[in-house]
């Protein structure tokens, strides 16, 4: 029989309904549970792993993709360990956002409520499955989750283990689904599910949130592609400068809050160039460059196309160009930027305080690395996602960022 | 030449960057001489609705329809008047939601800033044109109007006095826009500016809306229909009931806030129906019910259909329907409402709290009417719009539900 995901999404949407009454006792009790679950199970994962690395190599996988993919005892054991952690969080719901009462006697209370069904379009780590999906049971709503095929056995093996807790603990198992149909067609219909999926949030590379955006008619949270911008102010302190866009660079580079592009007041571009070079050489990173980079660099640095500057490399590359000014830096930042984490290295408290306020982006530094752009490292516990976009959430999504709020009124027979 | 709406949008987002730096008193000085400028130059506004008048009155709009579209001197001045309204609102801009220091030294800010540009798409009321341009003036972003074609000469008129008021103030006219091509395709390119359009606020009826939901590539906050429900419980004051159903249906049938749907506990209902309809009676409102509602009303309803309970009529008509218990209205509403407003009567504090818990809906009242839900009785000041949906703002939405925020992380050189 072929898969309804408009079936699964009702089945969630009932579930939901189940799931916003629930005590945060009942919640954590059905993520100890799942934890308990993963890591006495472990071998129905590992042996559903096996499937998909077997098909992976025999379709060619690359290596680093296929060891994205590989799911260890170890790392099971850290995925259920990180669902604890998840425990330990605050629950959102029931906090009163705002309270009052009117001049007619009306009391009024914003309170954060589930979102009701969380859909979430993910690529290959399985690990997402289960971390999804736990952010999305402590927040109260239901999960429909689309992973990538490659992973699908075990994701399937994951969902089935989670859904095993769930009715352990008496809960619906619907809270907790995976799509079963990997096909595109699905997904299109996944993301026009109005009425069953109150918010759509793609975890991926810049195709799928493309994919999403252009497709989808439920709302959707865009996250995660960063062109992070670095600026060296002309009264930066050079060593700073070079410690952070080495660390924002190479650190990790293939994450959304790695450094891509690298801006140079003139009047130091002489003096700082040639030190970052030769610290970025350690990793091997290639640097393209505009003009006068270049004239300064050499054959240490590439000509840089227009692309370049518009790139998300996640990759030992950085694009450079020399600037005349703070507000030529802001201008190139704000056309060429992702809007997701970019950062001044200045002296100056003007150039501090004009980059901060005209910069449009999620998070804007000052003197500091633009990898801190992360859930965790700014205290929200754990992530869902990085918010690009302006709507709702703007930055690291922890579990606040994935509820709701809705207006209670309480009168005695009040009319307008 | 053939209106760019593109270059429209373009222009409107460098506007937004001037601004987005503006302080509390440059805005509130342009909503000052906006406000002067209508009145002062009513008069070119008077001559381009007469243009529009005349030609509605050949298109055969309804006389009541015309009535939407006529604007007096005196409706010109209170519509200036309430631009002073919107001077003494708070400045949402710069506040700081959220401050803290984290352990490696970072002082992380979360801040309210400007949107960037919003885009409104509207019907027939031209004093829209003036409401929502002074709004998104006040939060700071560049706003892009398209507005009904019966109302073209009537907005433009209005938005030229604004962009007039605009330049004396040095501030670009960019700020204020209106699209000048009604076409059905410039609106639909309108909905897909993305990277130029932050935001796009349908306001109008559900056409409108389904339109701007199926077509928009860009973020969309969906306004506004309300299929709004009146549960009257078991152990309701039904006088109180009587008085709540009365007002909520009768005061102003035309608006979203009003009642569409009752629901009758079986153990009152043989008390409440005749009652409610003998008062309802007054008013001429013709009650659509179920099988039960028509055996006690006799001739005084007649059959509802399946589409009628989902149905917002925006008329003197209110469907109604038995049921056997709080949970059964709970569902049903969950069924059939768009999510806007609800109401329980009742003097029984668990039928209450499983009302306020279990509907999901952006507004749910005990024991008053659903018109309440609006930003002047919430205390918002003014508003742009109510949202159904759960992304962002749900019910009223003021000033602060047209900003977003952003991150500002200061440090001294920290590297992860």
């Amino acid at each position: 029989m072929a898969y309804d995901i408009t079936a699964a999404a009702l089945a969630a949407k009932q579930a939901s309904q189940a799931a916003s009454l629930l005590s945060t006792k009942e919640k954590n009790d059905a993520l100890t549970a799942i934890s308990r679950i993963l890591v006495q199970q472990a071998d129905s994962v590992l042996e559903a792993n096996a499937i998909d690395l077997a098909q992976a190599k025999e379709n060619g996988m690359p290596t680093v993709m296929q060891d994205r993919l590989l799911l260890t005892r170890e790392r099971i054991e850290g995925i259920a360990s990180s669902v604890l952690d998840v425990v330990k969080l605050e629950d959102p719901i029931g906090q009163v956002v705002e309270g009052y009462r009117t001049e007619n006697g009306l009391n009024i209370q914003r309170i954060r409520v589930p979102m009701g069904v969380i859909g979430i379009i993910f690529e290959s780590r399985p690990n997402v499955t289960v971390d999804a999906a736990v952010l999305c049971l402590k927040a109260g709503s239901a999960v429909l989750l689309r992973g990538g095929k490659e992973a699908f056995h075990s994701n399937l093996a994951f969902v089935r283990l989670m859904q095993q807790a769930l009715e352990e603990c008496g809960l619906p198992k619907e809270l907790i689904q995976l799509v079963e149909d990997t096909s595109r067609e699905t997904a299109t219909k996944m993301m026009k599910l109005n009425g069953l999926l109150d918010v759509l949030i793609p975890r991926g590379g810049a195709g799928l949130i493309r994919s999403c955006v252009e497709n989808a008619t439920v709302p959707v949270i865009e996250t995660g592609t960063g062109n992070c911008h670095i600026y060296v102010d002309a009264s930066a302190d050079l060593d700073m400068a070079v410690n952070i866009v080495f660390n924002a660079k190479t650190s990790r580079p293939s994450v959304c809050n790695a450094a891509e592009s690298l801006l140079v007041h003139r009047d130091v571009a002489q003096a700082f160039l040639p030190i970052c070079q030769k610290k970025l050489a350690e990793k091997n990173v290639e640097i393209r460059g505009c003009e006068e980079t270049c004239k300064i660099l050499g054959d240490l640095a590439v000509p840089a196309t227009e692309e370049d500057y518009g790139k998300e490399f996640l990759d030992y590359i950085i694009s450079c160009k020399v600037v005349g000014s703070v507000e030529e830096a802001i201008r190139h930042i704000n056309r060429y930027s992702t809007g997701h984490s970019e950062c001044i290295v200045t002296k100056d408290l003007d150039s501090a305080d004009q980059f901060t306020a005209a910069v449009d982006s999620a998070a804007v530094y000052v003197n500091a690395s633009t990898r801190f752009t992360d859930g965790g490292e700014f205290g929200l516990g754990a992530e869902i996602g990085i918010s690009t976009q302006k709507l709702h959430a703007r930055g690291p999504m922890g579990l606040k960022e994935l509820t709701t709020v809705k207006y209670v009124i309480r009168g005695n027979g009040q009319i307008r």
